[in-house]
């Protein structure tokens, strides 16, 4: 099992993996890092950590590496491309993606891996920056049980809970059908609140009684001023990046002869919500979208 | 304002009527009830409540008449029909529907009542029987505001909350809008649970996820049981009414020009499951839906 | 059977109403006619017809009632409103309904008729304003089969088609279907004709294969002109009198338990129409709602 | 330009294929042929063929090469595989791929055959076996519009309309939109025909009805029986197959930010006619899906 002293590799130091690389720094790991664009790699420099060439050379010497990047195509370069990890961790090492890719791409990562002795799991973790500031994310895991435990304390320095699912690609999944529920839950609080506010109900009201009752979740609570204030909010999350995870999970539903009628209404909202110009804006655009806005300024 | 002593009659003892009726007798109002079935004022009378013989017998001693009652049909009957309250209710007294009757007909009652001279408040209560009992519901209320504030006590004898939503008709949209999002939420979570669960996910795994983060609720609480083993629970609300909500709900939608299309996708998802016999099954039962269930059986 | 010099009764002269009853009149029945806008009786009046002071008189002297108005509430007011036509129909007479108002609506006029002795049909036709002057009308016809023998000469005088459908309500629910048809084929020439566009090919093009292959039909040609260049022509079937089809297709659709998820789709989609406003814009204005049109311009 | 006597290669003799070849060969074509079961060669031996011995063996002396195969991956081996068509073609010859595998493949396929100095077209087809057989089709084509007018002659053996749309991959998108108008034609046909029916409609005479008016099409004459008698009939289009079309429209659709909401709800449509056992049905399945059937039985 993993302990303080453990040498484990991190790749990709986004929004979401420089607190997790900084976590697993605190935690005593003894921890080299990589990442596309060198600057991001600075404040785990100041955590000690080593920044490696390349992620062959970061793999090299490691027990356990952990990759966090945007897109299956990143995935499959940093462990498959020139200079990838795959080629050089060595014998009874542990890979683990956290990264939102689907389990296609974790099958083919997770194919080559054991094909080199490697043993692979896949586990996203929901939650957001500031979540992941605080290790309170939750990590959903697929992969071979023992690696599994093997591995769960790198896992517990970066996340609250780790809940296995079972063989390698569960994670995935289930990382996408979570995406899809939060898609249409957003969809769901844009509905409600432009049929009230049409009504003459003050949007600020509405919203409070959707939050206030058996709905109430801390999704409700945190995405209340991007709902009521669209123009003055800070972007989250981008309709088009939940639309790609969208395209995935109903990919995935396709493939498994799931029915899923209201993700793909909800996501023929997205596009157009693209199509209006929203692409880059909070999935609180959707509610604009359906007003029909800017179509009315 | 209404106080200890205001007499009140209350009109439509089903299953959350009777805990909320209890609940004024027992915070002191001099309580008149009546109900089509005659046996089921029995716990009322109990209470020290007085049986009426018809609506009109029963409006006309009373300053505030509450009205519980299964549709709109049901409403104007006793509102407006033979022997209906309308009519009996003495100058200056206030009625308060807080049935889930849409603004359509709480436009009719509302405007037969102005025409009498009667303030009318419309306000649907978001919570199930156990929450009535507690008196821990919450009141979506439209209709004049000094009505409203004369009758405030009334309500916070039978509910937690008192959200006032402006002109009449507010509190009735503000409950389809608030039952629509209830609807998709079971959709979202039947969805995500049908795709995880074909993947190989167990049932209750995934649930524990999508129960865990930032989605959970007390809503995905409650249901859990239900979603887990759809043939061994009590069904605690039907498809068959659930689609009665939603039909008002899109109906509203279409007049006041809101695209509503998840609500709609999962609404025809509502009609499949009753084809399927699940009229009288619990909402949990749309999973069985996209199951494909009882096909496969 | 109805024969020539047959006393027929026409009530509702708009834009179809017109040309039926000029048809009835050439065909040498022996015509009263009424409309609530009494001007639009004068082409009738030319061809020899008695304009009756109301529907009661216009019944009074009538073995045939034929009925083309715009909604239910037309409807009803003609036959069962103040000096409405059913009190004052002889007995043994028949009333045929053309208008498409759903079978409820139909279901309360027959069983009204019923009970004063008269025979009621619904008999809604499908087919354009040209289509109407060439009396190639189709009509779809329910009710009592020996009334419908009876009067089959005086629908033969307006349509080429009459198809017996069986029961009261079988024309009306025909004809709601088929134009939720209508409204599926409209959305399908939509989708492909923006997907095709936005990858490059001309509008034109894009619609001549679509119009050319096993999918070629009267409505692909008759549209080509309103989606190639929307805003050059005039408006054949608004958006917003669909939608009140499409409204009644769907609840009827619910009250049998047929899904119908790619009509309750289309109906979002001319919702949003209407919000960006198109409700008095020709059908084919779903494509432009899809481009998100005017938002781009 | 192409003509009697021009060398011509032809890959993929499936049901589509065999009457396409038989149609080249008897319009004086010197024709060679390859397919993967050789067996399906003989009806073309028969007509004078030669039958290669792999696509390079074919390509290696011909001056235009035909391919008609079932998805894009055995495209992609046809042309790119080993013994691939790709690098034994002539300088200056042209290929045609009339299958239908979506911009995204013939993209992929056209830039290796332009790096070869090849032209490439994409050319799929709309129509049936029957239609093949009459050399009837018609050809959708995008790519270069010289290698269009030096080929035609030779897609004119085979179709009776060859209709240019623009850049490479016009082709391949128009005939995704076309199959997606399909696949909602025979939704619609659906919806209308269980909402009739259930409403007491003999399904013959509602299906005369939407065959006869304006949306009578060779597509509902043709599909008649397959709608009336789905036990009884052959197989024409699977659901299945259907799908893998509406996947890649829906893709390209996302791409292109076009919303298809209507064509997304059909699509989850056939995934529950799949989950029900119709994968293998014909399109006709799609009602008996909406009938919640085989549940019923």
């Amino acid at each position: 099992v993993a302990e303080r002293g453990t040498r484990v590799g991190f790749i990709g130091l986004g929004r979401m993996g420089v607190p997790m690389a900084v976590n697993l720094a605190r935690a005593g790991f003894d921890l080299a890092v990589w990442n596309r664009t060198r600057a991001r790699c600075r404040p785990l420099e100041q955590e000690g950590a080593r920044v490696a060439a390349d992620p062959a050379d970061l793999a090299a010497g490691v027990e356990v590496i952990v990759t966090m990047v945007a897109d299956p195509a990143a995935a499959e370069a940093v462990y498959l491309g020139e200079h990838g990890a795959l080629q050089a961790l060595p014998d009874g090492s542990t890979a683990i993606d956290m990264s939102t890719i689907g389990p296609n791409a974790v099958g083919r990562l997770a194919a080559a891996a054991s094909a080199r002795g490697i043993a692979f799991l896949d586990a996203p973790v929901s939650g957001s920056v500031s979540v992941a500031e605080a290790a309170q994310l939750t990590a959903m895991v697929g992969g071979p049980p023992e690696a599994f435990e093997r591995v769960r304390p790198v896992l517990a320095a970066m996340t609250a809970k780790q809940i296995y699912l079972g063989r390698s690609g569960s994670g995935a999944t289930m990382k996408l059908a979570y995406n899809a529920m939060i898609a249409l839950t957003n969809e769901a609080i844009s509905e409600a609140l432009v049929l009230t506010e049409r009504a003459g109900i003050a949007r600020a009201d509405a919203y409070d009684v959707l939050a206030a009752g058996v709905l109430a979740s801390p999704f409700l609570d945190y995405k209340r001023d991007a709902f009521l204030e669209p123009d003055r909010q800070a972007v989250a999350f981008t309709t088009a990046l939940m639309q790609k995870d969208l395209a995935l999970a109903l990919e995935l539903g396709r493939t498994l002869d799931v029915p899923m009628p209201a993700t793909a209404a909800s996501n023929e909202v997205l596009t157009l919500a693209r199509r209006l110009g929203y692409g880059d804006g909070d999935l609180a655009r959707v509610a604009d979208t359906l007003r029909g806005h800017p179509a009315r300024d």
